[in-house]
């Protein structure tokens, strides 16, 4: 059975299994998604119109025994940035996609009247299904019960109430293993996408599936067995290493104490407090409460950076609380409990929120009076707001950038329409780079600048220093050839260290395309990727001009280094 | 004494008077304003931080004895647009500043803080003034106020409660020859951009003031009597005419029965409703009730297309009810009934807001279901939501983009982010190709294709057909040397009619610039204005993809002519 596509039609409510074309047999992930995006969807359309698409895309290794690899892709037009978006997940529900050789699934079309629906894949076919009695609901109760009646073995994902609200704070959101609706395709607003076109869940069901067909068993498994080495012997990502130990979230301390944590809507990007909401006071409290610490994403991942974040009781499991989640729902509302924040990521998952968009958002409505810097409770109520659909709810829903010009804010930190992840650009600027020259609009992990910058991965550089042109251009074009991949972007730590890794991810892609790559493809990959990329943002109508920080980034000193982002214009410019 | 420039540093509270530019020396009005925003305002600037300036400029005839001329061009960067921007009003204010041989008045910097000031301007110098006690009232009351503060000669300037949020909707008001606060520059927000500065009010006293400069009172006299003859006899513009009849608003019934008056948000283009608040019914309405009718928005007006509104005691007079703010609070929103229109026109005056704007912002909340359509009363209640700063009133604030997407509107009638006046691009094509390209947002004033269109002046052309680039670009150069003569744009409909009353208009140029122009200069003036906006909006990161009208007008047909807005793209970019 060859790889296929998936392709529905949401207006009539059909669907049929298309040939994958020859020209897309090498693609996955990112470049499966964003070349049908750029091939398929207008560049000027509404995003929220008929003629927007979304793309579901599992990467070229997911489903195979590769290590931390079960990586998806979610394409389609930005009702956030206006531009071309691809948000990422890691789910049992892209191996499953990919054991059942669907390399794409493409929702078209919009369902005219008010009805919602649920699309169930199998190996026999597709069936839609009337999801009207879950509108309106929490995506923790939703999902426990979408398992009750669809088996604990699929794979389930879905939109929630911000999604409903057509909000662009609206992520895609994917079961956990533990069947938590933990793991987000969170940017860009791509639930909304979905929400618009009237689906409201897929559920995919793997019985039977074939498996990923592997063209070359040989080198696939040399590959995977170099990155194996590679990724069980480097400080970041090995067990017992940082990551394992104490999750994405042990970057507070470190981007803390150089500086760079924006804390008070960017007011400054250092503050004691924040060692409260460490990745190491974290662990030390799951410990104690009972909750699960190291925990995978998806199986078969060695990283193991996850976990599952309980109430001080041990009880109502939330899933993961990433680091770029623990400040934007803490220090930057400066918010520095724990359990506050943990309760703001359960509402973000109940809801269907990305959580670097929502911090962004109620710290911007904090700066415009709306509630108090550090009110973790009043917080906690604003997303409440969006569950009641009431008209604070709706501004929220539609993120940063609207709910900061509602409440009259002129310091808005977003790049292309959304918010920005936890780094202030001022005080490492190689990812302020990234922010601003990203196809996506501000985004940290498409050229995640911060490994030589400040963690002394893939080289070392002064954050101070505005040089990062450069290094901000290769890491996104590697970026790009990763996401991909299907391999989880956390490789990269060991692989820009550990050659022979590298080497590995490489044979492991021959092995499964049957390819001869080398690690000069690797570039060049990326490269052609982000250039269909550039090119529909083009066609948006974007320019230079959009790859440009907010204005007080620009003027206004970062506390404690006291600098503004001074890479000249010039050389954001020269990235692309 | 020679023509100057006041510039007012509003950082520090001070300003200065400056010699006006030899290179200026024969602008005026929008030619003055976006000559000056363009060489000062940094375009990619944040529209309501440090680096945007506001610039109040009369036209080159303003103050004078030339009929129908006491206009005045306010220019900024705008906040709804993010392009450059003129918005334009008739108002004794304008012809204060000419004949105190003020060129431009540029507004710069921003107050620290959360004071308001009041800027006074007598033939003496300046004063600033704290304008506290002002904030958060409405602008009825606070004119009233000022003009017995200040003495009833003088000329306001200001800005509202929704110009205090920062809202984009907020225009900047201007008191008419009663001191009523009903003569606005209303569009693109501007006076958004002036509260963001700190400044509450510009008041003018004229008293000493020189008068304008005619370099050549002949040429001027005589260019001013064949002006005068031509307005007095065309049909449109005659004492008794259409305009001086019935007011803006006749054409209520006109652009009904060409089935282009949107109603219910740009959802159908006719409806026997509107007959009820024709220009007819209202002038009729106006007799009986004892309002005034016709009446001049400033003194040596000709046309007289004005008129004061009052309630059906006679009392509490509002001001003018345009077609375009009957339309907008009326048809769009599907409410007929004049009164209402009334009381939602005064809200708009007193909250310092743009009635287009807020009509399309009314009706497309009422498409999200915040209320019924039709619901006049629940609309009255809606601005005052405004009034009392509620999050629903900041959102409404913002815009119909805004709203629109706060309240899950995917039908958002807009172009450059500004809401689209009163005709319907699908039923009349040459107004949409203006909506579309003109570098200020959807704007009927800036090439105002009706007239050939629907009304037989200046040609006669099918309104149903796509092929009006050229007429659009003719009428947008025209416009815009109309824009900076300083005479009201409706004389437009006598001289595009009547040659003799054209000449007129040049020699009375000529006479007061001292000037030898002639009927062809009319065009390249034009065109060399609009060369400097759309420069600036290229740099303010504009392309031709940002030159189209929304998806729902190319794909809903329109009744009753069912039809779509069907000008080709490559039309749209063949206009500049």
């Amino acid at each position: 059975m060859p790889k296929r596509i998936l392709r529905v039609n949401m207006t009539n409510l059909e669907s049929q299994f298309e040939d994958l074309p020859a020209d897309y047999a090498a693609l996955g992930g990112r470049g499966m998604t964003s070349t049908i995006v750029a091939k398929e969807v207008p560049p000027t359309c509404n995003p929220l119109g008929i003629h927007n698409k979304l793309v579901f895309a599992p990467g070229i290794v997911t489903g195979t025994k590769a290590p931390t690899s079960g990586r998806l892709s979610v394409g389609g037009k930005s009702p956030l940035t206006g531009g071309i978006k691809e948000a990422n997940a890691g789910t049992p529900f892209a191996q499953m996609l990919a054991r059942m050789r669907i390399g794409a699934i493409i929702i078209e079309g919009k369902h005219a009247g008010d009805d919602y629906y649920l699309l169930k894949i199998t190996m026999d076919g597709t069936e839609f299904i009337k999801a009207n009695k879950w509108v309106g609901k929490g995506l923790y109760g939703v999902y426990k019960d979408l398992f009750k009646e669809y088996g604990d073995k699929v794979g389930i994902s879905g939109v929630g109430i911000a999604a409903e609200l057509l909000g662009a704070m609206s992520g895609v959101c994917f079961n956990d293993p533990e069947g938590l609706p933990s793991r987000y395709a969170g940017r860009g607003g791509l639930g909304a996408v979905m929400a618009s076109k009237g689906l409201k869940f897929i559920i995919v069901d793997d019985t039977g599936a074939p498996g990923v067909e592997i063209a070359n068993e040989e080198v696939f498994s040399q590959g995977i067995k170099k990155l194996r080495d590679a990724l069980t012997s480097h400080d970041v990502t090995k067990p017992g290493g940082a990551l394992n130990s104490y999750g994405t979230a042990v970057l507070v301390n470190i981007i803390n104490e150089a500086g760079g944590l924006p804390q008070r809507n960017f007011s400054s990007g250092q503050d004691e407090g924040a060692e409260k909401v460490s990745g190491e006071a974290k662990a030390e409290e799951i410990k104690k409460r009972g909750g699960t610490r190291p925990h995978f994403c998806n199986p078969g991942c060695i990283i193991q950076c996850s976990e599952v974040w309980v109430k001080p009781n041990g009880k109502d499991p939330v899933g993961v609380l990433e680091y770029e989640s623990v400040w934007a729902l803490g220090p930057n509302c400066a918010i520095y409990n724990l359990d506050d924040i943990g309760e703001l990521n359960r509402a973000c998952n109940d809801l269907g929120t990305d959580t670097i968009e929502a911090g962004d958002t109620i710290a911007v409505a904090m700066e415009g009076g709306l509630i108090e810097f550090g009110d973790g409770k009043g917080a906690i109520k604003l997303m409440d707001e969006i569950r009641k659909k009431t008209p604070i709810g709706k501004i929220l829903a539609q993120g940063t950038e609207i709910t900061g010009k509602v409440f009259g804010v002129t310091r808005i930190p977003t790049v292309k329409g959304q918010g920005l992840p936890a780094y202030d650009p001022r005080a490492i600027k190689g990812i302020g780079v990234t922010f601003a020259t990203t196809p996506m609009g501000a985004d940290h992990t498409a050229g995640y600048a911060i490994a030589p910058e400040i963690l002394g991965v893939g080289g070392k550089l002064d954050p101070l220093s505005p040089e990062k042109a450069e290094v901000s251009r290769n890491l996104q074009f590697a970026t790009a050839a990763i996401d991909a991949s299907g391999y989880c972007l956390f490789i990269a730590f060991a692989i820009l260290d550990i050659p022979e890794g590298l080497q590995g991810v490489v044979e492991s892609l021959s092995g499964v395309l049957g390819a001869n790559l080398t690690v000069d493809d690797v570039g060049p990959i990326g490269k052609s990727i982000i250039d269909t990329e550039l090119e529909f943002n083009k066609k948006a109508g974007f320019t230079k001009i959009h790859d440009r920080l907010p204005e007080f980034f620009l003027e206004e000193k970062l506390p404690p280094h006291n600098t503004v982002f001074d890479v000249p214009d010039d050389d954001l410019d020269s990235v692309f």
